[in-house]
């Protein structure tokens, strides 16, 4: 369920108004996405995304983000681009809510992984790491290595009986393997602006091509290889949890493609991964001890991203990943 | 949450490999809709919708329905029009699913219902049923009065605890109303497919004007003065429970200016809004007092009907409806 907020026709009517995107033709609520609320919105100009910004999106980041994504789409990377209002801004209130309109972009998700899609996912995070170095402003990343921990902090805070729940010793396991991150977390690596959800379902290919990437309410900036650690976490490992080291390979070797490693980054590779796997279980790990039950939420298992995590533990460096 | 069942990019394109519409440009789920799954689908050649049939639609009915959305589209109802396959053949299998493309209809549904849609409402559902009246299959309708006994005792299955947890009596009520209700129900009125189920979010307007009725899934073979019953349920209510005489006026006038209701249907209109309430009531009832917390569904609060239900038995005749 990804409509959260109703917008009654004369709210849109009015909202549309304030656009100069021509009549309204059709408006659906769209299936994909948790954190906001998302339209596909047509109108006899074409086809739009219409977003409703709901209470999980700090308002004072949407000009960042909607900043970063007209930065990228002007430098030809396929993301949506924000459409100004006739008065040239972009984010606008709607239904109570912030909002605002962006591009359809055309493809569709891969719902099944394949080795094809790996190399695009790479190329597309190199040339979106690329395009993104003169975009100046800056967003802290709240769910990096310093958010980590308090994170862990409050799913534990019933004394830790919610996390030993989901499997016994886990809270353990995850305080442990924490510490050991943080503690080899490298410093001096290429910062820049990263995606830091590029998971499948934000990723569209169109003929066997990436033809969009979307969803960028989690970018910020950090280590700019913490990105594709994250995408080694989202494509590379089978549905059975094993990692295929063949799809990594592909992705890592399109990404230097378009922005070669530094040695620093390749030595670093094998704990950005496990950084990504733990920031996953722990936002995981936090929505599963927090969901009351009945919650129109689905929950996502934190325990696909401990299994990745033990993998990550156990990789003696960036060979493990096929470089 | 409308999609149930996901598609595989793989199995999509094959499957459009079946049809001559083009190439896949976009894939998306669509969030309204509650029994099937459904997806906004756009080809080189427009825009279409794509159903996946899942438990609750029974696929012995499948082709009725959509010879039923076939018939209606060709004598000039704004309904889905299944497409066929290349091999003529438009009811087919997609992820284990039953599946049918079905042509895009421009228009919103109307989240805030107003006087004005009334009207429209009324004149489209006489439509419906003159553009019906030749086609001749039928389909008996599983929750018509013959099913509404044996859905209030499953409901009461328990000896009548969850009922009881709903609001004290209701068990009660209901089954002293039902029994008024089936003593009364009218015969020899004129029969015809019903949509049985237009409600708001199964009606777009584009330009103020009825643009598409939509779900066909509850249609079947009943009393014709029956789906006005339900609509005057449906579109005629204020937010606070009250019934809108004029909204009740416009959709009868305009109802009775394309089919002109016979005495008999006039006379029994008390009794068709109590049953339509009814229906809603124990359907709602069922799913309340069955749905296991934490399930992905939205629970619809029966107790909405239960007060329609009321308004509906103090009615004295027909002029209560605005006649």
């Amino acid at each position: 369920m990804a409509v959260y907020t109703e917008v009654t026709d004369d709210a849109l009517r009015a909202f549309l108004l304030e656009f100069d995107i021509g009549d309204l033709v059709a408006f659906r609520g769209i299936a994909e996405g948790v954190e906001n609320s998302n339209y596909s919105l047509k109108t006899s100009a074409g086809d739009y995304i219409l977003t409703l910004y709901e209470k999980r999106v700090d308002p004072a980041d949407l000009p960042w983000f909607l900043g970063l994504m007209e930065h990228l789409a002007k430098r030809g990377i396929n993301c949506p681009l924000p459409v100004a209002g006739r008065d040239g801004v972009a984010l606008r209130v709607l239904a109570g809510r912030h909002a605002a309109i962006t591009t359809f972009l055309p493809g569709v998700w891969p719902r099944r992984v394949g080795l094809q899609h790996c190399g695009p996912v790479g190329a597309g995070l190199a040339a979106l790491h690329r395009a993104g170095a003169d975009y100046a402003p800056v967003r802290p990343n709240a769910l990096g290595p310093d958010g980590w921990a308090p994170l862990l902090a409050r799913s534990l805070a019933d004394g830790g009986a919610a996390v030993e729940a989901v499997q016994p010793g886990l809270g353990d396991e995850l305080q442990a393997a924490l510490q050991g991150i943080l503690a080899a977390w490298p410093a001096g690596l290429p910062r820049g602006h990263i995606h830091a959800d590029l998971f499948p379902d934000n990723v569209f290919f169109l003929d066997g091509r990436l033809s969009g990437l979307i969803d960028f309410y989690f970018a910020a900036t950090d280590l700019l290889a913490y990105d594709i650690a994250v995408c080694l976490n989202a494509w590379c490992f089978e549905p059975d949890l094993s990692f295929n080291v063949t799809k990594g390979r592909a992705m890592l070797r399109a990404y230097a493609a378009t922005r070669p490693l530094t040695e620093a980054e390749l030595v670093a590779l094998p704990v950005l991964c496990q950084g990504a796997a733990i920031r996953f279980a722990l936002t995981r790990l936090y929505d599963w001890t927090n969901t009351p039950p009945g919650a129109l939420v689905t929950r996502k298992n934190p325990l696909e991203y401990v299994r990745r995590l033990r993998f990550h533990l156990t990789a003696p460096d960036a060979h493990a990943y096929g470089v």
